[in-house]
């Protein structure tokens, strides 16, 4: 069962900004983009149609080492660090070669998303974080 | 009942490119930012909680004249230009005072959205197009 | 010489938005990407480091045919149309096999930039002219 | 001096995703207008044109509490928290009157930054700094 996700990626010039490098917002979707992959590697999609599980982001941080610039090819590498009966937590390092870009993480949620209704906090089920054991 | 609305702006650091200019695809959120101003004005959401009727777009361009920079104050202009039985176009001038900026141009569909269906054009309902009228 | 690119692609989370479908300022975005590897492949970048020559975007429109979703998979097929003294125009269809999703056309204008001094209309450089035909 | 700034904001439908929540990586750009609005009200801008100094990113989190749906309206309240030789530290909260949907912070450098150099820490103004206490 993966738990973790390689991405090799490419600066697209819409994601840096007038200072000539990438937005620092940008660094939460490349993380964003490695766990998608990850759970598409794991079977599964973070948002199927019509499901009635979500999982939000709980808190996420990134520290910035290193600029990325326009066309510059970078590996984003995810890994699942822990697992909680409610929770996933990710840890995230942005690399060149071995030249460490920045280092985050990410904690999401698991939720019962009903119409109508607030999310509402629930276990994860055991089918999904038996995938990224 | 409106139909127009005038939405005045300031250029956002993550609106930039490494240019050193607004990125162009910021033009269509900008305008779209005015429409949807528009519609509120009017005692309407476009995408109110729940709805079955949607308005995807169909049809949008822009010519862009002049680059906007980081912090630039800039007005959009956005004006129903003709409402079919049904579309909507508008027509959008981004200025700068007398300075024109870019011309664009945006049409949408009514559709009824029903979960597990195609998006389906309908007739925009008369209570929606009289209050553009 | 390549006059054309394809670009298979994926929808990532965070370009759709609350109606479920990618939001319709990220077909720029794609056919954005499309052109710099174009260029990549012709062995240009469009925004080298330092450069006193730019490419701003002059005109742009899309027509949408059929929505996109998160994960969907599709392709970005990127025409150079177009080649005159001053400015290139491509044209762009996105599609999924052989369903369109949406057709866009996309002009550029070669110019100077010089710090302090506005953009200045130029001729493009034969040899950047010569990679696309 | 200004060491705070409140701005109130509404979510836009381009930062809402196919969840029906705005995106997380918004909340990060709605930390950053709020610093560039508190620059501003300082008398200063946070990149002026030619400036030979920058203020990178260097560390930066969100927890986030309750969800943000489109058209929401909602406040981001950004203070000036520590101000070291060489950094400026912000904390954030994100609130709708009395309710706490996120709260984040912000760490930013100061450097100098030359063309074809790698940006190279320094000290910050004492002009600058003394703008923020």
């Amino acid at each position: 069962m993966p738990s973790e996700y390689r991405l090799t990626r490419r600066v697209q010039f819409y994601e840096t900004d007038a200072a000539g490098i990438v937005h620092f917002s940008w660094y939460f979707r490349y993380m964003e983009e490695a766990e998608h992959a990850l759970w598409r590697e794991a079977g599964l999609s973070i948002h199927p149609p019509g499901a009635e599980i979500g999982w939000p982001r709980v808190a996420t941080s990134f520290e910035f080492r290193r600029p990325l610039r326009f066309e510059d090819e970078f590996e984003v590498h995810l890994q699942v660090a822990e697992i909680t009966s409610r929770t996933i937590r990710y840890t995230c390092l942005i690399a060149q070669q071995d030249t460490t870009i920045a280092k985050g993480d990410l904690t999401i949620a698991c939720v019962l998303k009903r119409p109508g209704e607030p999310m509402k906090s629930i276990e994860i089920p055991e089918d999904v974080a038996a995938r990224f054991r």
